[in-house]
């Protein structure tokens, strides 16, 4: 394998928990190092467990996850001394990444100005809730907070059932990856002009871009999106589209035309609809997709959908995904120093598949070693 | 406005629907020209219409939202002459992406080999549903499908509900974002090395390392995350994260620690759970937070809940975010050519939004400047 490409990239993270960090993990996964700045508390993610899991007894499983791949440099940004050397690392860095709250990095003398004058070249990228002004700047940045207020909440689900939320930090991962995008895109211009950039991405705006389908719509018929009243899959799109309930589990069905999944399904009341029904008369289609389909097994129904080929698909839970060859020869799961299986990179790179089997660090455990290389002492 | 970072960047986009076309307009946001190979047909995207919306009786709404500021050139890939041309294009350009099924680009004579051999420094992008090899790889690799597969849809909604969908094309997004990481990720090794590089993603490994939280905690404990009975927010959290109902809308409460919940909600009954409690008895804890809520309106909890600083915000739909002033103020609608109006480029870059009005093209609007410029006749 050759160098991975982004080997010779520096990015310090100032971040805490998911959105910033998993933009420093990707950095990683394509071959940057990536060293954590952390106060002498560490990222709070550290503290923060689910389902009460932890490694070493130390930090929560999650910190794990998302912070394999990396170094740690702890030091207090409010002591002048610290501040020295943070200054010193910076002007040996490529990029900077910090999700604070508005206004903290300019208390601390970070804000991108400071950076500049110490390192011209500095990709320096901000991430914060709702941006940095504006009436919403003082919100709390929360992924489900975000969600909340952004109409994602009335994307899934069927019409009867309450707002329901992504069960994933989607706006943080979304955003994470956009905030790769923009230093990628901005390290190509700096490698060929010596400008850095600042860049500053939000949750909120991520998250609207995520919906882009949604609001091109709203804005053009000027109605909300509805979820249909049975079998929700999207609320843009017509019958079938969405998850069909069999008598022993569930068959997701996507676009399909009506005539075809009569014809596969052997269902005559479903003959009568043109495809121009699709999407206007999609309740009533979808219920009697229902009534159809409850009848048969998933075994039955997937026969009759796979032999006239039309794109259908079980539904699955983790067990029943881990346990198929299909998963394992994706060769998805790595184990990292600490007893932690987790993902890899989902980008395959000449023929390659990018495994990296180094834990996340402990608080503050290359300071030593960083001061030295980077002659901080 | 200095120039745009990937301004000189050429990128030919062989690609239909939403994966690859996401792909594209991203790198067409940050300043590459985009060209948009089709064939006499055109992407099958252009006839997809969402809630039926068309724009110039010709195209529906949700192409010419994904394929603003891109160029359009249609050529038959199975004449020989114009292979002539795609591949002089080909040995002008820096980056291809395709989204084909697996084995149709060999056989048309443009896979990552028959690439290379005309211009070495290409970085080849191929995004597949499953991956090009592997039990899977016949597959369909459309969205719902491939949320059904992953396990994630045993992520929202509540326990007793049938698995939810996420209502939005997930799994294209996600990979569309992984696809431009390693694009420029590739182009920064390219340009200093001028070696190309081939890139694999799916639509399955990228919806899977979304979900790294949950499968590292599956592979970890052995429990399937489940869906709390009541108010889920999310499989891996504790009471209170999810939406409560209140006697007048829903409330979005995130992490807050019990002790102060009870207090700013002054809730009796909540002081009797330690935070310990959080995750094991979140089900128990739901239901007595869901039955305090109920009986005021959100403007009264959250008068409580922002007076104590804690993590809460109401529950919006598009009509009353587009209202808002912190939404008008974020400028991230744009008017493109045709009466359109859609989102930017979530990206900002040395303080400023990247709008691009340009209308996505016709089928083939493109070819005689194409041809012209780049010596094809």
């Amino acid at each position: 394998m050759t160098k991975l490409p982004l080997a010779g990239v520096t990015v310090l993270e100032f971040c805490q928990y998911l959105s910033g960090p998993s933009a420093g993990l990707r950095l990683a996964d394509l071959g940057a190092r990536v060293i954590k700045i952390e106060s002498p508390k560490g990222d709070a993610c550290r503290k923060l467990a689910i389902e009460d899991l932890w490694v070493d007894n130390e930090d929560s499983l999650l910190f794990h996850t998302i912070n394999r791949n990396k170094e740690s440099y702890a030091a207090d940004l409010k002591d002048p001394l610290a501040m020295v050397k943070i200054k010193a690392l910076i002007s040996q860095s490529d990029v900077m990444i910090h999700n604070f709250r508005p206004g903290v990095m300019s208390k601390l003398g970070l804000d991108y100005d400071q950076a500049k004058s110490i390192n011209k070249r500095i990709i320096y990228t901000e991430i914060t809730g709702f941006g940095a002004l504006g009436p919403w700047s003082k919100k709390p940045g929360q992924d489900l907070l975000i969600q909340a207020k952004s109409g994602l909440m009335y994307t899934s689900g069927n019409s009867d059932n309450p707002p329901v939320p992504f069960g994933l930090a989607i706006a943080d991962i979304i955003c994470g990856a956009h905030s790769v995008q923009g230093i990628l895109a901005a390290l190509i211009r700096m490698k060929k002009t010596g400008i850095g950039a600042k860049l500053e991405l939000s949750l909120m705006e991520s998250l609207l871009d995520f919906q882009f389908e949604l609001l091109t719509t709203y804005y053009r018929s000027d109605n909300l999106p509805l979820r249909s009243e049975t079998n929700n899959g999207h609320t843009l799109l017509g019958a079938p589209y969405g998850l069909h309930k069999t008598r022993d589990g569930f068959i997701a069905i996507a676009m399909v035309p009506l005539n075809s999944l009569a014809q596969a399904l052997n269902c005559e009341s479903l003959r009568l609809y043109t495809q121009q029904d699709a999407f206007k008369k999609r309740d009533e289609i979808k219920k009697i997709i229902a009534a159809h389909l409850i009848n048969e097994d998933n075994a039955f129904w997937m026969d009759k959908l796979q032999s006239a080929d039309l794109w259908a698909m079980e539904v699955k839970n983790w067990k029943a995904l881990v346990g198929e060859e299909g998963f394992q020869r994706m060769g998805l799961v790595q184990e990292i120093g600490v007893e932690v299986n987790t993902t890899r990179c989902p980008i395959r790179l000449n023929n390659a598949r990018l495994y990296s089997n180094k834990a996340a660090p402990k608080l503050g455990a290359n300071n030593d070693h960083i001061e030295k290389e980077f002659g901080l002492i």
